[in-house]
């Protein structure tokens, strides 16, 4: 954990002082024109947050930009942790109630990104600025290649505390089949060492909503007798549809979805 | 809306001047001793407060004793009117969306306490200090009969907008019918002055769950041939299980649901 500290801190750095790539200073403050995409008379940064949070606001594509200041301080500061920690504690204590059964169906769905790994190293960099700048689907790309995301930390507690449990966990993704090799190398080295499934995207359902997608798997599984005792994940497309399971867990993200790496579409291929 | 913020000002007078009962002072410091009913380590009022919104902290019974302040403070301050505004403007944005059909069968479903009028005033009595003292069903069920509660401004604000947009109201509440005359006086004196239907609990209906009880009225609704364009209520019970229209609205609400009138259950007969 105490790399992923560092990189927080470290990644607050490179954003403020980082001067030779002309960085997008988080700091900054911009007139408000009107809030990109979400045209919200008086908008207030926190209810957009909540709002989004709690599914009122739907596709988004960009963080208001009144609001990317706040949503930057938010992710790189202790409240987006506290709030993860919290969700983890909250599955925790469910999990907690639940003995699985020993025929080893019992499962725990996890999305990947930004629930299981943290992509934020990728945002925080000077040529992203937390989705000011504009999209590069190379360099996204690349940085999936790479496999270097921290884990968040509330989950994989949450994920310790499950495999200790006795359940399985499943981690299901719409990240595309052909970077499975990067995925699992990323997902080891940040410390989720057995899984029962890792399930991506194949070329055939690309097109397929996130929604559509993900019950089709999740039904899919159901069917070859697993039961979902809990369902995690960060957008809320990851936990509405069919077969959700038991129990669902939001975990927090408001610069996600269709905001950042979604502009041009192609997210929807590449990644969850 | 002027008495409205009136009530609020003065219903802060109340809490911490009015000695003579003995109120219970929403800034008092008390020992952090655990969190009544939610054993969450290092407990953040923050992200207690976005756990229950977003629905990853259920069947809570009580506001955890580090956050009764906080939550006391959140509910009588701006943040909550703001939060409520957002969720307001979102859901007006999408009914600008939709053109309602002339056969007057679009509708929008509402939940009353906590998402079309607001029972604050009574929350804020010394005798309640939000939630703090044991819950009276005499003084609440009294306070429901005085028909004064009042509107949540986002809500009437949407609901002021959706009538001019040619859509029809119906109220879905799971306070009982022996107060309907009492409700209708209310949402009438509130400002919600037309509607299609106001649906309540039936006495046979009693002991089935929100989400039970709330699912069959809307397959009711529909089987008579509405078509339920938008959902808006304070609790998730409101908005999941089925037939829960084309699009759902969560109003902020981190006080309600099993944690105040609830503890006696008594709450599932006579309110919502």
């Amino acid at each position: 954990m105490g790399g992923v500290a560092l990189f927080f801190f470290l990644a607050t750095i490179v954003i403020t002082s980082h001067a030779e790539e002309i960085p997008q200073q988080i700091h900054l403050l911009r007139l408000y024109t009107g809030a990109a995409g979400n045209k919200i008379p008086g908008l207030n940064c926190l209810s957009w947050r909540l709002a989004v949070e709690t599914d009122n606001i739907r596709d988004w594509r960009v963080v208001p930009e009144k609001c990317e200041d706040y949503v930057g301080h938010y992710m790189l500061g202790k409240q987006y942790r506290k709030d993860c920690d919290t969700v983890a504690y909250a599955a925790i204590e469910y999990a907690e109630s639940v003995k699985p059964a020993d025929d080893g169906k019992d499962i725990w769905v996890f999305d990947i990104d930004e629930t299981t790994l943290s992509n934020l190293p990728y945002y925080a960099r000077p040529q992203v600025a937390f989705g000011a700048k504009a999209y590069n689907s190379t360099a996204f790309n690349e940085w999936v290649a790479d496999a270097k995301a921290p884990p968040i930390p509330g989950s994989l507690m949450l994920y310790n505390r499950l495999v200790s449990l006795g359940f399985k966990i499943v981690f299901l993704t719409g990240t595309g089949e052909p970077v499975r090799q990067a995925r699992i190398t990323n997902l080891k080295k940040a410390g989720y060492y057995t899984w029962e499934k890792l399930i991506l995207k194949q070329i055939s359902e690309r097109g397929t909503t996130s929604v559509v997608y993900k019950s089709k798997k999740r039904a899919e599984l159901e069917a070859a007798g697993y039961r979902i005792i809990g369902n995690v994940g960060d957008q809320w497309s990851d936990l509405l549809g069919t077969n959700v399971g038991n129990r669902t867990f939001k975990v927090p993200d408001p610069i996600l979805a269709d905001n950042l790496i979604g502009i041009n579409g192609s997210r929807t291929c590449q990644c969850e």
